[in-house]
């Protein structure tokens, strides 16, 4: 009862109408900003500027480590899986290639589009695509190895345009501060896709059980992903931030977070396995999730101790998820969550939104100062007499607008992709690279396959 | 019939011998340029200047970045082939370690000598070395697998040489701009590399077939390779772009090229296979040829949509290239291409010239300003009458001086190679770690040959 | 006689209790400095700056390479053991993320605190964090596959701790300059790890030879470590040198070193091969040499060709190291040294220790001019009478005290570690990751070792 996997001409199809229309958009909206723009150099002599106050200069090498973490962060991060490592990090690839050009254009329209109706374009705006993209990747994690790149593709570019929307009401409507993207990106992204994982729930995925796990080299591969992320992390938290001490402040409370994690992680997968032994799945996602719970408050007074108190928690409760929550789900709720997003992103996303609430909520003139205080939360403009009381209020509503948005975007994505139009996989074909890729070295090279399918035979 | 593939005595031989004379040379010629010697404390103070307008500061994290494409990007793009991984990373390091001291060299007495004959050096010499062994590694790739470590010395010792007068033939004598050198490094390293496979030509080489494939992990492997250039290629094209708008624009022209070709190249590689399945091959390669494409136009006035064009019609190209055009080189013209570098850098190179010229030919005092143009296209000194229109002509006569240079200079050093001194393997026996790696785990490790091995003997 | 390395209880408890102990101490002492607090806003505009000078903005991108080299490039570095690659990485993972805490609170103690007992940190304390943590990794290329984590925990405690107060010694008391840390990072890292397994000594450790040897694709892995270390290792070495030109001069001096060394390894390690073929052991550690040999001496005019000679011999010290030194270490003076760290980071260091006290003791002002010799030695306040040869004697004394440090310290650790408490694997446990990961794949995954053990079982 194998499915057709082939996307022989829907695949190409979709991929050329895209980018088609998306130099046509380009053509239309998309024009350099002042800074990237040649005029530039009239510009700096007018306003007696170095070359250096171009935002270049303050954004590239975050925007760059960002980059790596879209790229060989969530794609190695996803190869974990015995015979679907060309899907992770080739699908990986996929959707944010395809992503960054529509998040330039969605994310252009609400925040960057000028008097003529031009977008203009700089190294702020690639950031910000990288990001749009990272909840879409976020949302794979859950459907890996279950949907077709024609669905991804699908699921992109909803992902994206969702995104867009949720970021624009959290930052410019309700004017959360949300630096790191606990909520628009984390929460939103995790909840998009637990809900697609959901409304494409597959009763009879034990067909594929023998493909769904790792082996010892897929699981170095994926430690590549794991470290990437950690490592640049403090870039990822800081790179919108505010220029000088914003950025500083957002790496300090990112690192530490993130180290106190990984002692906390290890600690309960210990804890938990009978022989005291750790867990690779453990040691690959929770290790990360500090990172995400301090998003939103990377940029606050969060204090030291504070990032390490977030770390501390968010190791625990993520190694847990893994332990009791992913089985939970996958049995009761029916969401087969492939990596464990719930846990990864999810569950530190809210958290992360609920810190932010409470740092912004608890802010004094006599912690920041009272310029620090407008420079920091951006009490400027209309936004000029919000009180940090009331700045947490706008906290938390961000972090449920984004709650709204995942749950209710992934459910109405989720009945799109259920359409038998995709070229999605069968049960039993499911983590299995062959359907989509040309694996050349079928029997011989995957001595694990061959033998396991070797004694299923027998077993029949 | 084994060749002697022994280099106990050459190899050593030729590796103290040039590391002596590195030393020698650099003894007498190369020094400190003003921003890295202890005096710059003193020219700080005279010229009111801050620390950070050290150009480290506005080149460094480019220079990183680009040094991470030439040790991990092509290091581990070539790791492919399921037998000669070492040979690809540590003779990519080889050729790397070497060819950057001797373009040092190179370069400086083209570029950087001064009044004393000493060479001055700073940041921008490091990048523009990398760059220049960028050159010998793409020529490496159409060889890889087939010659001795020795005759990638040679190789790297001439085509660094040849590289050093193009560049100062292209950029100072006809002043073509080429900032992400497509034609100086794409279009010669490419032409140089194919030549030479050309003149050392294997009509046995289908003898070693049963090692000219990928396994399982080594495609992944290769796919660290490919996403590192991806990533950090607007870091190759801006790095020695002029400070502030020049290196932001060609950031943005980079990332956009470099975008659109994922999804004509994913979009071919499905259509022309007959299950709709993807190929390694293509996304490890071609993935990459938008970002050649653009290396010249890069810092030019391209537009945003202008760049997603250039991707598009490379991604287009260069996977129908891996498709038709290798098998036939192979067949009809006698030149095995091991990586395929003709569709990733040949001709990708030559769109770029081509894209270049017309970019400079269409410049206009509207676009650009009148102080940008200047700027952009350095109309200053002897060239300061230039229009865009000659400028357009300088860019065309530089392809042509690129292309003549690397044609030209590979079947000189090819000539030279086909000299039966070099250690170089037997038809038989190329693409293997073997021949000059001590690999520990001959049988046991490796099911997949030891399968093949049996299966081969068995049908003899 | 298998040894009890269920470290259910102690792991956990372990690490909860140092993580707390950590958030009570970061609660007490740990607070943002200057430039990473909100008030900086007040500062700026005050003192009249902008927000580039923001010491961020000097130091983020080499704080970033410094942390790829402690978590991807130590931790892969050490994958190349068949079947120890999880420990590698997650244990390396675990040490520095543990250590980089505890470094922040020591080395507070010694170099940041201010008049109200507070340690104020900013990204130079991230990176100096990260730079002691080193001095463990180096530490725990020693004894890997031999210890239990537990064990690490304890070592890190320790090493961190010395570390500091070796670092306060050699800089801030004798006034020695070490920026890349030849003496204090690696001398007294990789005599700290000698010493530990020294005491740790395992007559019967060839009872785990099955395990004690690399698979292809693991040599593979282990290269990414080595070259995300070899690339970044300017990084490292500049990353604290002084703003402008020291910075400057430190990334083209370790540049050159570590070209160097690259050709004279790879040329040893052919010449001592009866069949000139390479080995990826060499290859993999020696080749970093030069970047450890410069480390004290990369900020100095060393001049470009003294760079060079630096790397030339280290490259053939080191490899010379692997292939006479490690196995009669092993034989004679019962030191067992899994990575080889004398080769890689003893001997270098030693002589990187040397080198920086002829570069000091022969410095002028005729090379380096009035404000550069000041400026480049920092020779103020108390030290403003100091004159070069004087400096000379300081960095020989300061490489006498590193060495002391690592000698004693390791033999005081190695003693505690000696307890028959900490779960360290049995003699034909060792190299196993199976002791203390779940390893999902134990047979099939695994052709190797089960036709190893297959073999043996036979023999048997």
């Amino acid at each position: 009862m194998l499915r057709n996997t082939n996307v022989h001409i829907s695949f190409p199809a979709v991929c050329f109408v895209w980018q088609t229309a998306m130099i046509i958009l380009f053509g239309i909206f998309i024009r350099y900003n002042e800074e990237s723009d040649p005029h530039w150099v009239e510009h700096k002599k007018a306003n007696n500027l170095s070359d250096l106050d171009n935002d270049f200069y303050f954004r590239y090498p975050s925007f760059q480590d960002v980059h790596v973490m879209i790229f060989i962060g969530f794609g190695f991060l996803m190869t974990f899986l015995k015979r679907y490592s060309f899907g992770a990090v080739g699908f990986n690839f996929l959707i944010a290639a395809f992503g960054i050009q529509w998040a330039l254009l969605m994310q252009g329209w609400f925040h960057s589009l000028d008097a003529e109706g031009k977008i203009r374009i700089g190294v702020e705006n690639l950031i910000n695509a990288d990001f749009c993209v990272a909840s879409c990747l976020i949302a794979y994690g859950a459907v890996l190895g279950k949907v077709s790149n024609v669905q991804l593709l699908v699921l992109t570019l909803f992902g994206v345009t969702l995104f867009a929307v949720d970021e624009y009401i959290i930052v410019s409507v309700i004017h959360a501060r949300d630096a790191g993207g606990s909520m628009s990106i984390h929460t939103f992204g995790a909840y998009y896709g637990l809900c697609i994982s959901w409304m494409l729930y597959r009763p009879n995925l034990n067909q594929s059980s023998r493909l769904q796990g790792s082996v010892y080299h897929s699981d170095v591969f994926a430690m590549i992903g794991t470290l990437f992320l950690w490592m640049f992390w403090p870039s990822f938290n800081s790179a919108i931030s505010d220029h000088g001490d914003g950025q500083h402040r957002a790496v300090i409370n990112t690192y530490l977070a993130l180290a106190s994690t990984v002692l906390t992680c290890m600690a309960i997968s210990s804890l938990f396995n009978k022989h005291g032994k750790l867990d690779m799945v453990h040691i690959q996602n929770s290790t990360l999730a500090g990172g995400v719970a301090v998003g939103t408050a990377a940029e606050f007074m969060l204090m030291p101790y504070g990032a390490l108190i977030v770390g501390f928690c968010c190791g625990i409760i993520s190694t847990l998820g893994y332990i009791y929550l992913t089985p939970f789900m996958e049995k009761h709720l029916k969401i087969q969550d492939t990596c464990g997003i719930h846990n990864l992103h999810a569950m530190p996303g809210l958290i992360g939104g609920i810190v932010g609430a409470i740092t912004a909520a608890s802010a004094s003139k006599s912690v920041y100062g009272e310029e620090g205080l407008i420079n920091t939360f951006d009490f400027e403009g209309k936004f000029k007499d919000v009180v940090p009381t009331q700045q947490g209020g706008y906290q938390a509503a961000g972090l449920c607008v984004a709650l709204c948005f995942g749950v209710g975007g992934g459910i109405l994505v989720g009945c799109i992709l259920r359409l038998p139009i995709w070229g999605d996989p069968a049960d039993d074909n499911c983590f299995n690279d062959e359907a989509y890729w040309e694996v050349r070295d079928e029997e011989a090279a995957s001595p694990v396959l061959h033998y396991n399918n070797h004694m299923q035979n027998k077993d029949v």
